[in-house]
């Protein structure tokens, strides 16, 4: 591996490692998100779609499945399946977000909004469905299916337990694993499973996945309170939508009477005030829930390294494992 | 057969003839719906899924594979799939139903509402899917698939034809196999599928179930006018509401230039004013679009009945070729 290579971001390689199987990806997103009859659907989807993030999910099937040696075309359509099911979830969290958010004061347009996010979102799960169908292979379908389930599921309970003081660390893994992780672990699971690996092999690919998923949202989350230091940007979001997020978990279960109180008013009440966030990263701090928090995503993104130990050396496996420390290098 | 039940409703007669299966689709309906993590799910869709509508498309997947023999476990899993896809797809109609009706001026309570229709949805679409995939069936998952595609680009077709002056009958039909006809005829086709049959009789099950459903909503939209008779109860939303349906799409067709201006402006402007929908309903019946309208709907039971002249006969047979019958005597 040239020092350039080595220079670049972990998901910068794998894109330059898969090109062309993303290029294959692409066309084939563009190519079923195309409706004959109702032209606004690649309307609403372009820019979520096309405008390309960073691939990262359908990177996760692609590498899993080459890395495992398949060499079928099956893994294309699995890796637009998997982004399709990811920009639907986009345009219906589209939906909740806007609730949550606007509340009392929405346009008439944030209602034309809502109504295309969810239509447009179940035509682009329809659309997953059929890619799927496609591959003629059973298991891939029932590994989506559980996931699927397991991501709406998530996203319920999130809704549920946001503003609830009782939240507990495990409610609070198993939303994460609706949100995030589900998907990067079926991701990874049908990459091994269509290139025909043995159920050893195939568990370690969503090890890999569900580790990977909970760091990366773990990481997230943490950010949204500023990181270790209290300082970034666009900080408070969780904060002023009430959710209960690991740090704020951590420090409410360390909570004197004084500071549980103000946990109560601000988030289970949700009567805010200015200064509010400022105290609540200052509580974060006094009880180390940043740095507790930061070591566990380090222990999820451990994890998923070594779910890939018994996997063979591969060049794709590096950049996974590289990918991990990469997660989390964000905070620490 | 008594004379008891030659006088009921043959949907009744279909549900009586099936109450063994009904009840086995009920108790999983119930046994799915359920979240452990989640116990909103059940709450939002105990209205919907419990308080029993009349289980219509259900009982078209179980008596389409009764009346083919089949004595297998899986015409449960597939009614239930089919009431599953169903209560999902009224879920994200409020939120579009509510976007177009209520337009600026929401309630918090509307807003709240949105999310969970969005999700739950979501969940009952994962849920549908798990137990499609437990019949071990490619064939069935790729009926399905399909129909789903067809059903959400019918949605939004529905939503970008809306207002459209130029909508065709062409588009009103792919507008109603979205809305209506694809769950009906893929709901008898998996019956026919999962129950091994040929591939005409499997066609004429499809079949069937697409000229029903289209019979179905056909007389919903001419109802929505009052029925041959322009009288009726809960008239008028489908003008308020700007709906290109076959009623307007044939006044709109044999408009003199007055008669357009009129459309233009309450239809495609949106300009409504007292006395209107009288005024609408009046050319209605100035150029027999009601009379043309029904004529249509006739003509769609008849191919629906026709459609399974190639099966064998069978008293479940029978009921659904009345079932036909019944469906556009409200209108006759």
């Amino acid at each position: 591996m040239s020092l350039d290579i080595a220079a670049t971001k972990p998901h910068e390689q794998l894109a330059e490692a898969l090109s062309g199987d993303l290029e294959a990806v692409n066309a084939m997103i563009r190519a079923r998100m195309a409706s004959e009859h109702a032209p606004r659907i690649p309307e609403v989807t372009a820019h979520l779609v096309e405008a390309g993030g960073k691939r990262l999910r359908p990177m996760l099937t692609l590498a899993a499945a080459r890395m495992c040696g398949y060499d079928g075309p099956y893994h294309i359509h699995l890796a637009s399946t998997v982004e399709f099911i990811h920009t639907a979830t986009l345009l219906h969290d589209d939906v909740v977000d806007e609730s949550s958010q606007r509340r009392g004061r929405p346009t008439a347009n944030l209602l034309w909004d809502n109504t295309s996010s969810v239509l447009v979102g179940d035509y682009l799960f329809a659309r997953s469905f059929q890619l799927m169908v496609e591959t003629g292979s059973m298991r891939v379908l029932d590994i989506l299916a559980n996931a699927s389930a397991t991501i709406a599921e998530g996203e319920v309970l999130q809704l549920t337990a946001a503003a609830d003081l009782a939240t507990t660390e495990e409610i609070y893994l198993k939303v994460v694993r609706g949100k995030t992780a589900a998907l990067f672990s079926a991701a990874m699971k049908v990459g091994g499973v269509i290139a025909g690996q043995d159920d050893a092999t195939v568990q370690a690919l969503f090890d890999y996945g569900d580790a990977l998923g909970i760091a990366f949202q773990i990481v997230d989350d943490l950010l949204d309170y500023g990181g270790t230091d209290a300082i970034g940007k666009n900080t408070g979001d969780d904060f002023r939508e009430r959710k209960l997020t690991l740090p704020v978990i951590r420090a409410v279960a360390a909570a004197d009477a004084e500071e549980r109180e103000f946990w109560v008013r601000t988030i289970q009440k949700g009567r805010q005030e200015e200064g509010d966030l400022a105290h609540a990263i200052g509580l974060l701090a006094k009880h180390s829930a940043m740095e507790q928090t930061r070591d566990d995503a380090i222990a999820w993104a451990e994890k998923a390294k070594a779910s890939l130990s018994a996997i063979p050396d591969h060049p794709l496996k590096t950049m996974l494992t590289d990918l991990a420390d990469y997660v989390v290098a964000r905070i620490t």
